[in-house]
């Protein structure tokens, strides 16, 4: 018999009643019955039935065992009593008689327990992580995130992409975050940086004429911690394409992302790929007050300016004197009730805004319908009813206006869109919805100063190309998409600029010079201009789509070490003091503080 | 149709001709034959011949292209005339008369040809990596590398291990080689380190339950530079398994790599898993002169020490007088000349050796065998044929003699081993030889002070547990092992030691105290306080095997993005100076030098 095992603790069932069998595993838990000792024996497949009574030779021995010692027993399979059959586990109908054990691993008073719900504070999790990690959930969150990313890989692999690994120990890059810096021994005073993600590599690929690349990538950056974000690191699904279009883009990855959330969505209906609707950033600003809408609510926000303009809505009327403000709407079927639209109202107050006008519509007393809410009177009847059929609304719905430069009020109106969709049951927990954003702004404008910046990545192609780059630049989109799904932007990515001639210029207007664009991104522009093919790709974030998979509200759920929220490793003790030799080698001193 | 292209360059054969396509791909060459302009157009799956005579209404665009300039073609498909068809490419039958042209990405002036073998320093190769890797061999090597690395994930998959991802941020663990360091900007003047190996996290997933691991798992070591070496960072399929021995350890992975090896071996012999053989360490120096021997390579040394223990060679007799010395034979199958034999001595002298005796077999004037010489004369017939016997040598043989305590000559026995199966044919090129390497000692003395360390890995488990510390710490041998493959050691593991009583008292004989052990590998050894599983694996190195399967002599040709000897990326330029702020925010000053 094999040294520790015959079988799992998830293979014995009635078929091998009366068999010697060989198991180890974790004790999860001991019960003595009446001097009779039960033990559920537990490895990372199952759990089996294991009891030893007075009789057995190695009673004595088998008293002695604790929670988390580590065993290996041999004994005989018998059935249970009818009765007693546990059909909640795939060993439920046998039980094993101890004949005899080894102490593979004791263990000393547990600080954690495996069996049971107890909760712990997060430092005592981290500190004996690997206790945390024999716990029923996270077995099952690290297997699934396991089976996600080989599930990628085999998607990836089927549409004839290759992964190629580009490097961890690099060149600093100022993409926007923080690098982490490594530094050199062999070059005294000169660092290394860890890429903030396989970007300029990854279009290197494509340049070098590799064609399609992806990468589970691990991507370091250096910020400050955050409940849904690791404080050093993350990884991603990383991919490129070269002579493709936008749609060629989402026609490849959609698929993928679709196909991972039905494999693993546990059942919850997922929007087909095919579906998904590309919004335009504009739009959803407007719609869902965020370029990451959650579309499991179906509420769709509207400009009803026109409605208010010149109304006896004083304050409205007078917002829409001023230039590039407006007034929009948020319907909310079922919210109407004063009582609602209050609490609403107080929500915006609580944000920060002066509060939101609502309408609500109900049966009147004489059995007809009747818009009620300070607004209504204000606006009259005709206004308040051409509202109504704008938003589609009726007896028992409401509609809540914010107005305004839809700067100042667009994000309190997406998390107010929210807000109602939670409350009044609309939003269907029970699917992930899906749609592109496309047609971001490659640029913006500071606020105060009005200096044009990059909005967003600045290696993308402006739609339109060199010409577009010759107008106002505020109106320049790029082919720069996201996928949002539930809320979070899963996926993002563009079609890159590939012409260095476009690649100054858009730089040129963004205020960096040729020589600000070669010292920076040198290694890429310099590619650029030896033949390169027009190429683009996406970047989808594994720990955010295995959160949504686990229905997990935090990252440290779905990593196996994940560093605490200080960027502290407390099991293996990181960042630690560096040796004196470690610093002279590397010809650094630490600057004392005070 | 498609923006860039209809097919790849890879795609058409005479079932298109008389199709109109579009294609996107490199100039590779252009060729005018009598006005005819000839392409070769090049993607990653293929060339196709495009050509453009002056009736082109693009003629004059066509005309201005260069090599490695990006193209799209539109043209019609033909049959090339039967004498033109060029039968060594999937697209030789056809070529494609362009009918308009887009130039996508123009190329300045090629500092490195694309097309062609020309031969370019390597700082032009890495300073235009994304030319270099244009090239034929780079993209063949760099897809080779990526289906080995594919098909190592699916074969570990087959076998029901995990991947699961380590820290890469993580906590300095001085385990031989020297750490990289990151420093911490959230805690001024503390350092993280870059795993060496993910070691210490693979020995926590087997403490946490998880039963079975892998990882593609990138290695990070700050050593100096070595062709054969990375200066930076290496890849390992790294596994480990619990409730395992050796045998099932050898039995999971032998079948992994000799699959890789039979399909991606180009064809060449490879060693049935099940074949390979087990040799200790202790017979392989013996036998191999190290403990990587080469297989193929069908010598193997022998003692023969008692035939010259009082003979007539005083040299080798008078060295046997002393303690731990030894006289051990090279036999050499074909070897049997005296100008080889000349050569071969000549070898040994210029490795530092005095020299080698040598004895070889001949046909004598009267057709007899005669054996010769020096050292035959020297210990007369009877002693020279007893030698024969025993290395099973016939006319025309040799054999090649080496004296001393083995620790003196080993090496250079090691060696001459090797030139002599290579000088001789005995070596068989097209053979992937394998064998484990077994039963490590754990420790060693040093030789001048005598001071017991640990030889190889202290995390191994002796065999024999805690009894066997309790002897003499040389004779221990530990559940360790290699695997050794032409001559290069291609994996390496153990069976771990997880108990912490034997972990501690094992340090000791080396020489640390349990306050050392807890301070290095505090977060490993408490964890074994907790219920450790027995528990063991392996690492396979795999730039090493990729090298191996392209049969290239420099880690640099298997790597994508390579730095060069002096740990440089010339493309990239890394590594830089950082800026004051970046220095700042990290509480440093770098040591000014002098």
């Amino acid at each position: 018999m094999h040294t520790y095992r015959s079988h799992t603790c998830a293979d014995l069932n009635k078929d091998n009643v009366g068999e010697t069998v060989r198991l180890s595993g974790w004790v999860h838990r001991v019960r003595d019955h009446g001097g009779i000792l039960f033990i559920d024996l537990r490895d990372h497949y199952g759990v089996t039935q294991v009891l030893c009574d007075p009789d057995s030779p190695v009673f004595k021995d088998v008293e002695k065992v604790r929670s988390e010692w580590c065993i290996r027993i041999d004994g005989n399979v018998k059935a249970r009593d009818p009765e007693l059959v546990n059909p909640k586990i795939p060993t439920g109908e046998v039980e094993v008689f101890v004949r005899d054990i080894e102490v593979l691993g004791k263990a000393e008073e547990l600080p954690l327990m495996v069996f049971g719900d107890q909760e712990y504070p997060e430092e005592t999790r981290l500190r004996y992580r690997y206790l945390d990690l024999r716990r029923e959930k996270l077995q099952r969150n690290m297997t699934l995130r396991s089976d996600v990313v080989a599930s990628m890989r085999r998607r990836m692999w089927d549409k004839k992409f290759r992964e190629y690994q580009t490097p961890i120990i690099t060149a600093s890059s100022p993409e926007g975050a923080r690098d982490f810096l490594v530094p050199s021994r062999l070059h005294p005073g000169k660092f290394y940086a860890l890429p903030q993600a396989p970007q300029q590599f990854k279009q290197l690929i494509m340049v070098s004429g590799y064609d399609k690349y992806f990468q589970i990538a691990p991507c370091f950056r250096d910020e400050d911690p955050r409940a849904d974000r690791s404080p050093t690191d993350f990884y991603q699904l990383d991919m490129e394409m070269s002579f493709v279009t936008q749609q060629d883009v989402f026609d490849t990855i959609a698929p993928v992302i679709a196909g991972i959330f039905e494999e693993f969505g546990g059942g919850k209906k997922v929007d087909a790929a095919a579906d998904w609707e590309q919004i335009s950033y504009k739009d959803a600003a407007l719609w869902y007050g965020t370029d990451k809408p959650d579309l499991r609510n179906p509420i769709k926000m509207q400009v009803v300016s026109d409605h208010f303009r010149g109304s006896g809505f004083a304050i409205f009327a007078k917002l829409l004197e001023q230039d590039g403000t407006e007034i929009r709407a948020i319907p909310a079927p079922t919210g109407g009730s004063r009582k609602f639209c209050d609490r609403m109202n107080a929500f915006a107050q609580k944000e920060g805004l002066p509060g939101m006008g609502y309408i609500f519509w109900r049966a009147g007393d004489n059995g007809e319908m009747e818009a009620a809410g300070p607004l209504a009177k204000n606006i009259g009847p005709e206004r308040t009813e051409a509202i109504r059929q704008q938003l589609g609304l009726d007896v028992g719905d409401a509609a809540f206006f914010l107005g305004g430069k839809p700067a100042s009020f667009e994000r309190v109106a997406g998390k107010a869109r929210t807000v109602i969709g939670e409350e009044l049951g609309l939003t269907d927990k029970d699917r992930f919805a899906f749609a592109w954003i496309v047609d971001f702004p490659i640029y913006a404008a500071d606020e105060e100063t009005g200096k044009i910046d990059f909005e967003h990545n600045p290696f993308s192609m402006p739609q339109g190309g060199m010409e577009a780059l010759e107008g106002n630049p505020l109106d320049v989109r790029g082919y720069q998409y996201d996928l949002a799904c539930n809320g979070y932007e899963l996926v993002s990515g563009a079609i890159r600029n590939h012409k260095p001639e476009i690649m100054y210029r858009a730089f040129e207007i963004a205020g960096y010079g040729a020589d600000e664009v070669n010292k920076r991104f040198g290694g890429m522009v310099n590619a650029f201009k030896y033949g390169a093919p027009p190429h683009g790709g996406c970047a989808a974030g594994i720990d955010r789509i295995v959160m949504l998979l686990a229905d997990e509200a935090n990252i440290r759920e779905v990593i196996m070490f994940p560093m605490n929220q200080r960027a502290e490793d407390l099991m293996m003790n990181a960042p630690s003091d560096p040796t004196s030799d470690q610093l002279m080698e590397l010809n650094l001193r630490v600057i004392p503080q005070d």
